[in-house]
């Protein structure tokens, strides 16, 4: 661990940086950092290290960090990787700051020691770790561009955090080309030691940000990334684009519920729980944080469309439920406000359809009135290049339109059309102004801005702290000791049922009788009918040995039973060890349910729901979601899966006890974030009963971890 | 129906023209017409035609028709709709073989008498008519562009067809832009006679056409469209591009079945069962036009991925799972083939990565292995802009290997970087060589020509005519002529049993008694248990009268039951009027599913399938085909379910008789198709059994056009 961190500000705004393995040959990479840092205009000191000496692109070379007066904030290191320890202990006499390591070779290729080695070494000494295995780093506020990318960079409001060096360095330069402004890219390779959370927590507040990009290929330590994503996303966007969803790029799953789906789902669910836009392609990505970097937040849901054309009109309609914008559909306020732009074959349910002789001035008409009307939150405005359409002029009118209201109503441009509408399209866009050819294209910006909203206002719903279970902590803990002590690694039968009954979950009634006076008794106690089932370390699989018995309706079926077990068990093993007969509650059908907790290799602690049985699967109909979990969350959760209808009641069934599908998945979601030891738990079936009638956690299946 | 159709070669290459409604003022359609035609350099005559008489764009015009010496092949007809059907008329006179009906104002507002009155008027006199409300036709084969869209025109082997008018002259100038070569455009607009399958049988031997796009707004002969289609797939790509799959645009299905899911479902299932590729956005129809109409059919199934970047080939292979691209992955040729030119820390598996510092000539000496490799049968070649890439001569390189082996082939590139990458793909692009910035795009190219692969693939599976099914369609007529006589749109259970047994469905065994003496012989005759339900016109809902008694085990059984429904249904109904008291099998459970057919207003006879109950409703898992169906098509529709695992058996049970659901299919479609008076059969449920152990159609519901 850190002992003495550094402040993380002098990462992105040092006084002073060192290129240890400076070169003057232009075609290496200590050339090009040099390059690029005063290609940046940076105001600081820069010192490039090379013990040859001489000089590069006007600056000095010193031969070794000693050489060099006072201190250093920041030491790139582009040598190779067998030098790299000694050249950091340099660093530490020079109480350098961050150790950029640009070089490759460490835990990338299985060289995890000299990595480790580094780290810790760095700490000790007060400095931290970017890299290694990496490109460099940009910052607008030094500015600084102490990276081997490309050296034109346009400063703005957009942060780039890059696992990829490949992708990383493309994608940087291609923000130029996309005319996009950066407010600083950080390639974090190996993530030694600074990570994205890291550097997250850092841009929460960063003024100078005013949208996230992350390109992750994996993850170390989710649960910190998922806990500071969540605080991330409700003060600024965050996309992000993550490779691998396909079967041959995923992880082979471990253990039977994450077997349930591939690792990408866990993904993509933990992802939207914390409010973070995935793209699926860096197309995507970048068409979207140039969107929401200059687009303000609507102040409501309603989007209009205007178009000349009936047909891409309904494209757009059509977009828009494919990334959830919600279309503006008041008829009465749309007729009395759009009445004398809308000829008569024109339509004025929304989307509003000026038809194809609409000359620009009625699209300036109608735009305006959209402007003016409070309940219309946002503007998709289309068109294709009817005969009539004044080409030339339309540039000019957008760009009119757009300048006077991006402040304060976002607005979206599609059109469609020959050589002279690509061409303005392409010059608008230059000019920042979000116009696309393709509908799809302009409405999914629409898409991530509406995604974010929703992400802000259901964080403004104020919601008790759904923290307050009670779980008997201790108890499962000494459970889970016992355990360990006989080296097994899964709970038997009743070790389980005792961890559910610390956890107060509603379980079926069960008693474990020694004898058959006390199996009348309990019986009695629970009353009929009863099920009784052996309970023996040496009988695995209860009904092969003749061990269960069910539908008991009374005390003298519960004696026939008694002597049936015992007999049966005793025949199936003449040597079994008998614990003695548990005697359940038969529980009555419901809707049969699972849910899961464990620990993934990813994200630490998830918990997982779905459906019984062919739901789960064969439709792989499951959720997942990062843990603490809030009510809100297991709710949402819960809505997500496609068979959600089943528990409001199909087939006039009425609607189950939802809320307590949510209890349960909260204080499964307790007991594997405090009990370290537990790996993963199964509650299958977990029965739901009609509302406010509860739910049974029939059967649970516990395992612990390896260590 | 037109009595002498002229020969459609007219309309693609006709020898002469008229343009009734030419006009000297430019900003008229009338003038754009004959100013498209001329910068088409029509060899034919032309011949402006307006009462005002004098000249235009050097054209004599005259005053009428009447005026020209000789006939005229086309006519296009740009006056206002009152005055179109004189103009028709003259058009008659001077033996037009089509009538180009550019004006509006017919059935598109509602003027559906004049819009028929002119077609059957052109049909009489030996005329087709195109339109009216369209923006006319291109045709490079004349060349002719007698149409108001864009004078500038690439010819090439694309045909494009259009139901929108704004969309289909906003795309045919898109397409300039493209630099997408067309062979024809046509706009069909209303489509008052001829319509896309029309075009289509034209377009199968149509040399000039390699690829067809339509956008489609809605079908009206859906059953000749499908068939059509069908024969086109096999020659050549078919894309659509269809708006209004949200539900803000679809229609309210009509019949329950129909409910199940929007019309968007049918229709996408139905291109898929024609072969045709559907576009989501007219961006990636155009994209695929453009590859598909310069690449050739690859020879088989693997394609490779070549990249220098480990991050962008795991997005290509994600690309590549979502749109259906086999990755070649026989690890030891690749290995054998590949080794010298990958490094140490480069992927021998496919994605081939050859590393960052991977030069140009790294990747010639890749690519052209690849090329020679006999098992490799498609490229994606893939770059990000590294340190060391060569930015300037890359564009040489592909364009060199592209050009060598484009015919032989398919190769697809995509290149992340910045300006210098990005002008680069951009020109390389309007050479025609497919090159992306964005890996998804290219790679859903190679997606598109896979589909038509496949497409091709499994129509040279020969297979046995699937219509020896034997239905005794006399008798189901008979009986639907006799509910007709009584005003019923809906069949009673007993008559629906009769369809039933004469389509020789598997049903259970089932006798209507008229006493309780015939009662007892039937049960005897079937075996014991069975079902015993209430036959009565004056009762609907059989269970609520107390008129169902299941699960009965003997004679003794049958005879309390007898007396029992009697007793309750005439408690329930005093003066209820009995047919007969129905004896029936008692089914054994197996796996529920529902087989429909029902007349679509678009389609025409389809069918669907899906499992029982929850999966339909809920799960809204179902698929649909046109009818008529092969065996295979059926198969497809089963495959294609999300719920399909269920049949061929979880949790230890067998496969299912899947043969036998086909059977059922088919028998179904049969009916559908030949039995015009009847709009909707559903059976529900569809019992299936363990393979060879048939089907038990339970209950059947089948309803009557009103017509």
């Amino acid at each position: 661990m850190v002992n003495n961190k550094p402040n993380i500000k002098y990462l992105f705004k040092p006084r002073s940086v060192a290129i240890i393995g400076a070169s003057q040959s232009k075609n290496k990479i200590g050339y090009q950092i040099v390059e690029n840092i005063k290609c940046s205009k940076y105001p600081g000191k820069v010192y490039p290290i090379n013990p040859k000496g001489g000089k590069v692109l006007g600056f000095k070379i010193y031969k070794s960090m000693r050489e060099i007066n006072g201190n250093v904030d920041l030491a790139c290191i582009a040598i190779p990787a067998k030098y790299t320890f000694e050249a950091v202990k340099t660093c530490a006499e020079k109480n350098v700051k961050f150790l950029i390591i640009i070089t490759s070779g460490f835990s990338e290729i299985g060289n995890i020691e000299e990595e480790r080695k580094i780290v810790n070494y760095a700490h000790i000494h007060g400095m931290q770790v970017l890299g290694p295995n990496i490109f460099g780093i940009y910052s607008s506020m030094a500015p600084i561009n102490a990276s081997f990318g490309p050296s034109e960079v346009i400063s703005g409001n957009v942060a780039l955090i890059t696992q990829s060096g490949a992708i990383g360095v493309a994608m940087f330069g291609k923000t130029k080309s996309e005319n996009i402004g950066l407010s600083t890219v950080i390639s974090v390779g190996n993530k030694s030691d600074i990570d994205e959370a890291d550097l997250l927590e850092y841009l929460i507040l960063h003024k100078e940000t005013k949208v996230i990009l992350m390109y992750i290929e994996g993850i170390k330590h989710g649960d910190k990334l998922v806990s500071v994503l969540k605080k991330t996303t409700v003060k600024k966007p965050v996309i992000v684009i993550k490779s691998g969803s396909s079967k041959r790029g995923a992880l082979a799953a471990a253990s039977h519920t994450g077997s349930l789906a591939g690792a990408d789902e866990i993904f993509s669910d933990i992802m939207e729980q914390c409010g973070v836009l995935r793209a699926e392609s860096i197309e995507e990505a970048l068409i979207w944080c140039k969107f929401l970097s200059n687009t303000p937040t609507p102040r409501g849901e309603n989007a209009i469309i205007i178009t000349n054309g009936g047909g891409i009109g309904v494209m757009a309609a059509d977009a828009c439920e494919k990334y959830g914008v919600n279309l503006y559909d008041d008829i009465n306020i749309l007729k009395k406000s759009f009445s004398n732009v809308v000829p008569e074959f024109g339509s004025l349910k929304n989307p509003i359809d000026l038809t194809g002789p609409a000359t620009l001035s009625d699209y300036e008409n109608a735009l305006n009135i959209a402007i003016k009307k409070r309940d219309i939150h946002s503007i998709i405005c289309l068109g294709c290049e009817t005969a009539g359409f004044e080409v030339e002029k339309f540039p000019k009118l957008i760009d009119k339109i757009y300048s006077k209201n991006k402040s304060t109503k976002p607005m979206i441009f599609s059109f469609l059309g020959g050589i002279g509408i690509e061409k303005s399209i392409s010059d608008l866009r230059h000019q920042g102004i979000p116009i696309f050819s393709d509908v799809y294209s302009a409405v999914s910006c629409f898409g991530a801005m509406y995604f974010n909203y929703h992400n802000l206002k259901s964080q403004e719903i104020i919601e008790k702290n759904s923290d307050e279970v009670n779980i008997d902590i201790k108890v499962i803990n000494d459970i889970v000791k016992n355990v360990l002590k006989e080296n097994r690694q899964f709970l038997l039968s009743h070790e389980a049922s005792a961890v559910m009954k610390a956890t107060e979950m509603q379980m079926p009634q069960s008693y474990i009788s020694r004898n058959i006076n006390e199996a009348v008794k309990y019986a009695n106690k629970i009353g009929y009918p009863v099920v009784m089932k052996i309970v023996s370390k040496d009988i695995i699989h209860k009904s092969d040995a003749g061990g269960v018995a069910l539908d008991l309706e009374n005390e003298n079926e519960v004696l026939d039973a008694y002597q049936a077990i015992m007999h049966n068990c005793r025949r199936y093993k003449p040597d079994v060890k008998i614990t003695g007969v548990e005697i359940a509650e038969m529980i009555p059908k419901g809707t049969e349910t699972i849910v899961g907790a464990r620990r993934d290799k990813s994200f630490g602690p998830i918990v997982m729901f779905g459906l019984g049985g062919i739901y789960v699967e064969v439709m792989k109909d499951v959720s997942f979601r990062a843990v603490p979990i809030t009510k809100r969350e297991a709710m949402s959760m819960i809505k997500e899966i496609k068979s959600y209808p089943l528990l409001l009641g199909v087939r006039g069934e009425g609607r189950k006890d939802i809320n307590s599908i949510i209890d349960t998945i909260i204080r499964l979601s307790k007991v594997i974030l405090e009990c370290d030891s537990i790996s993963d738990i199964e509650v299958n079936p977990l029965v739901v009963y009609e509302e406010n009638k509860g739910v049974k956690a029939v059967d649970a299946r516990i395992l612990l971890s390896k260590e």
